[in-house]
């Protein structure tokens, strides 16, 4: 088990920072300056955490423990000064990859949360993992007036959901299997993030409104 | 009194309902995927609660019963499928004056619950009963990238502005009449939106700011 | 001390003032209407300090003084009458000035709150200080679809996260000096702003991304 927590531990800290870091990529060609930076990758690291925190009128979580502001304050400076870095092939891709395990977690424990809190079980657990993973690239998103990934056709926040739903649906029918629902779920996101990344899978024509016009 | 319950029962689903179609219309020249319509549409019919609700540090409303959620998806799903349905011109009037009823409703009871909860008496309760009617609407024009209801001159966030300041103005001076206030407050949304729908009423030029230039 | 709460208070209507008239300006090559105009003006004014008290779980400040209200009404009234008044030079940079003065007091308020409450001491304040002086402004910036001043090379925000960090760092190695750093750090903010006022002094090249792109 504590092998478990260091593996969340872990993932938390690389997670918290490639978000970080998909802020630094999302704003590179509005030449925008460093406090900018570190403002947008803040927004994006805790900002999902944060909409789901006031919706479930808990603490917001970063007050209670600040090492998540000072790792996405970090990680957006030094994604400042090295973002060519990122850039890479290979980085790049590890980056996505790194992203993928950080957006499952964050929407697994999402879910966990508002569902243990009873918050309008079963199925808000389900908008407040997706917010969790989501939101803070939302708010990133629109600040910088660039669309966002509601608008594009890449597969992003959709495996976020179906990872939300498919751990909801375990605690709602098999709560004795919560943490195996909850690693399926998590391999679930990450395995469409896989076939985005890799395959280049997008979302199926007819999944599109008004696609003929 | 049972009346009035079922009666407010109804507008209260087909009104929901119509927040949601509306994203769907308004989503139509954007090619979004499915998800993306049921996000859109569920921010839409209870984004303006939610953060009403947040604003008041009250229990958000869909957390006690998440029907709202439920008609919120399932209108955004049929939506998607039969938008072309909306579109065809007396269906379209129908639904423009179900939606004129709900943000009625939803106003007056916005001003409401502020009201009963003493906050900020008795100003406060205009902004958040037009914030419950119009605030849904604003967040998804802004994630579509689109000129929200602020920036057009149709007829719509007034209504609900003068509809919660009239209520307010009842509650304030005649508490007595609440009921009937309530009433002639929705009544009188209702009315300048039949106005801007029947009539194409829009905002009066004397209204418009620097429109010499 | 009663003169101290005097000049507090001053600043405090002003500023709210300038904050309203703000979106007046904002909203000029939009010909929105003068109720866009009221709404702006009222979010520029008091948004920030409603996004902090949410995220503080306190209750909304202006739910308990509705003067803030009334004020950024009045003063957006004002502002779509007489806005040519601000556009003249000497006025308009009053006008500068008196925000500026706002943006400073604001700021070490907010960072004020959220360190009295212990919110994530020492690094949370600092944010929430932020978000109370440049949160409203941002949030008018994205409803009128311009771009926000975290896409412009203006000193604005970035003397307000200095001066907010400058009064964490008092509160946290010298309390004993808080009135002192509260004054200090509001002054520094004043200072930087007017270096951006009167010289045009601006975010140095260095501290712009990917600039030589």
């Amino acid at each position: 088990m504590l092998h478990g927590e260091l593996i969340i531990k872990v993932i938390t800290v690389l997670g918290t920072a490639a978000f970080a870091l998909s802020a630094v990529l999302a704003a590179l060609d509005k030449k925008v300056d460093i406090f900018t930076v570190i403002v947008l990758g803040t927004i994006t690291a805790v900002g999902g955490g944060t909409i789901r925190d006031c919706i479930l009128d808990s603490p917001v979580f970063w007050s209670m423990d600040i090492s998540y502001i000072v790792i996405a304050v970090v990680a957006s400076i030094a994604g400042f000064f090295f973002f060519p870095l990122i850039q890479l092939k290979k980085i790049n891709k590890l980056y996505l990859y790194i992203d993928a395990l950080a957006i499952a977690m964050f929407a697994v424990q999402g879910t966990d949360k508002a569902w243990s809190l009873g918050f309008g079980l079963p199925v808000a657990p389900v908008i407040l993992g997706t917010i969790t993973a989501v939101g803070g690239g939302i708010v990133r998103d629109v600040l910088l007036q660039r669309p966002s990934l509601l608008l594009t056709k890449e597969l992003y926040a959709i495996p976020v959901a179906l990872g939300c739903l498919s751990y909801s649906l375990v605690l709602s029918f098999a709560p004795q299997y919560s943490s195996s629902g909850a690693l399926f779920s998590a391999g679930l996101i990450v395995f469409m993030r896989h076939l985005s990344i890799q395959k280049q899978v997008i979302v199926p024509n007819w999944a599109i409104i008004n696609r003929g016009k």
